[in-house]
């Protein structure tokens, strides 16, 4: 049964520079079709089916996004597609989410998600937040989802998990600490131990929760909100925003809330959950072929294996190559091995220094 | 002083396949401008400039590509493009030429060129060829234009050189024999020897000595060419062309005359004389970056070395490769290690075998 009170803010502001040059300022990831066969951002909606309708769903992206996220997910009301005037960092992007909601309704909760992952399966996912809203609703806590490390990832911050409150069909713990991305051996260490999970960056709160939160350890964020509030869904929102923000400073939600306040639980996040964060992470999602290439488009292979090939509307032909990422946008090809397809952010801000490129950007 | 009997016929009825994806079926190696800024058939006509006047030049090539030849040669009179209904080797091309010729000017002599090379400096190569064409109008010889091996290539025929006939500007050579591609070792021995040439097929002779060798070694040549001689220049020709050709096998010229003929003598052409015959071969004709890459067109590399890009009309972004082909035509790409550019062949053939790819080969 869906409850009228529960929303859901999905964070897509991010560039996606490492999907270059298929993801641009103008198309960047999370409206591409990466996999999946809909806009990261369309999935990161579906994923919510049955649980919160679309009326309840917000997005948050940067104001220049705004259009092309309404037109990735059709379904959502125009007015739950915010598009800030400029980057803040996540903790003034909750804020406003706490804004919203509580304007729309007073004891409303909400979760914040992201349209970076592939996460399954769905019913699993759908499981624990449900249990996360429930614990979110019951009293004042701040819940984060944490998930099981599969690898000592340097990419991702870590909760440290206490003690643990429910041990039913969901886990959940106190979380003693939240700590950044630690060294490689730090997170051999925390991945050992095995009570530490990965910071997904989804949480799930009562809005006043998160508001009281910023008051005591974000007090310009805090005011944000506060002040925003009373314009949610009236002509005043978009100007109202953009002064309120070129006030603020730029602070994560992370490091604003989470690594200080006490009243924090962790629900482990048991469902299978990718960052889908690079050109090679392709060949997880795709059919790959005997040679253990993955091709989506058309391409011919001759003695070439393991590549990553994306071929646009062409037709790729790989003779004697092996494990190269190549990927054909409307007017630019990126190639480069696998292993440096890190290195693609490093491409783009070379060339964003000439002048003439800012159009596959 | 241009001498008015003097005709050219250059042989332009390749596939190039090794070129593709920019040379297909419908617009071939010869008519692309892959060096030196004009197509390769251009720049065959603009060799003879002040020496054989477009007029008295022929381009022989293949009747589906009569109409793409024209337009890469405006400056030649439409006529001067001469359609094969099919292919039947070097001997029936050169056979029509030498019907060509006959018909316009009784007393011709006429030198067969390829599109394929990149020659210079043109100022020698046309004393070369006034030489050859001197030392065919005073006799009865079938002068070969012959080029100083610069390694043991297996590519090329040799042409085995004896007696030393002149020796001022021009040294001319009696043949011993012609030799098909030898092996690695016997083209070793041909090098080391001293008197072994490439055969550039590239030929001197007037149309009646061609004719007078055909009527001895290759009679249903011959016969065609007789045959063809009073219908050049009437509507006629198209028609008779087709009838005539499809009586007759494939022979090359090498094979049908100049393996067999006593009359023949070579002149040594010490120009530079590059067959542009693959991709890597772009390397010497154009500027390389500070990391030995040749980018044609628009492109931008971190850490990659050696790289020889054909970017079309978008951009090619490199990121930590080295010594890699890369070539985009309208809906088809390329990738492939230099070492292999020779099997850009078997690609074709391979593509071929679909169907959905007809409008790429």
């Amino acid at each position: 049964m869906e409850k009228i009170n529960r929303y859901a803010m999905i964070m897509a502001g991010g560039r996606g520079e490492r999907f270059w040059p298929l993801s641009t300022a103008a198309r960047p990831k999370q409206v591409l079709s990466l996999v999946g066969g809909r806009p990261m951002l369309a999935q990161a909606v579906d994923r919510l089916k049955g649980f919160i309708p679309p009326e309840r769903i917000l997005i948050i992206t940067s104001a220049a996004l705004v259009d092309v996220s309404r037109e990735a997910v059709p379904e959502l009301p125009a007015a739950n597609v915010i598009g800030e005037p400029c980057g803040r960092d996540t903790a003034a992007a909750c804020a406003l989410g706490a804004a919203v909601v509580r304007a729309r309704c007073p004891e409303g909760a909400f979760c914040i998600l992201t349209a970076d992952h592939v996460i399954k399966p769905i019913a699993r996912f759908q499981q624990i937040l449900e249990h996360g809203f429930s614990v979110a609703e019951r009293g004042d806590s701040l819940v984060t989802i944490g998930i099981k490390p599969v690898f000592p990832s340097t990419g991702f911050g870590y909760i440290d998990c206490g003690e643990v409150l429910e041990d039913g069909d969901v886990r959940v713990y106190k979380a003693r600490r939240f700590v950044e991305k630690p060294d490689a051996r730090t997170a051999e260490n925390y991945v050992q131990s095995g009570h530490y999970l990965w910071n997904s960056g989804m949480f799930i709160w009562k809005a006043g929760t998160l508001l009281a939160a910023l008051r005591q350890y974000e007090k310009p964020v805090y005011d944000m909100a506060i002040a925003m509030l009373p314009v949610v869904d009236t002509p005043a929102f978009e100007s109202n925003l953009t002064s309120e923000y070129n006030r603020l400073g730029r602070i994560s939600i992370d490091y604003a809330v989470m690594e200080k306040a006490p009243n924090i639980v962790t629900a482990a996040g048991d469902f299978e959950w990718y960052d889908v964060g690079s050109w090679p992470a392709l060949e997880d999602h795709f059919e790959k072929d005997a040679a253990g290439n993955v091709i989506i488009g058309d391409g011919a292979v001759l003695d070439s294996s393991g590549n990553v090939v994306v071929s646009g509307n062409r037709v790729t032909a790989l003779i004697g190559v092996k494990d190269l990422v190549v990927v054909h946008a409307e007017k630019a090809t990126l190639i480069c091995p696998k292993s440096r397809a890190q290195d693609v952010k490093q491409m783009v801000q070379q060339l964003a220094r000439d002048a003439r490129y800012a159009d596959i950007l």
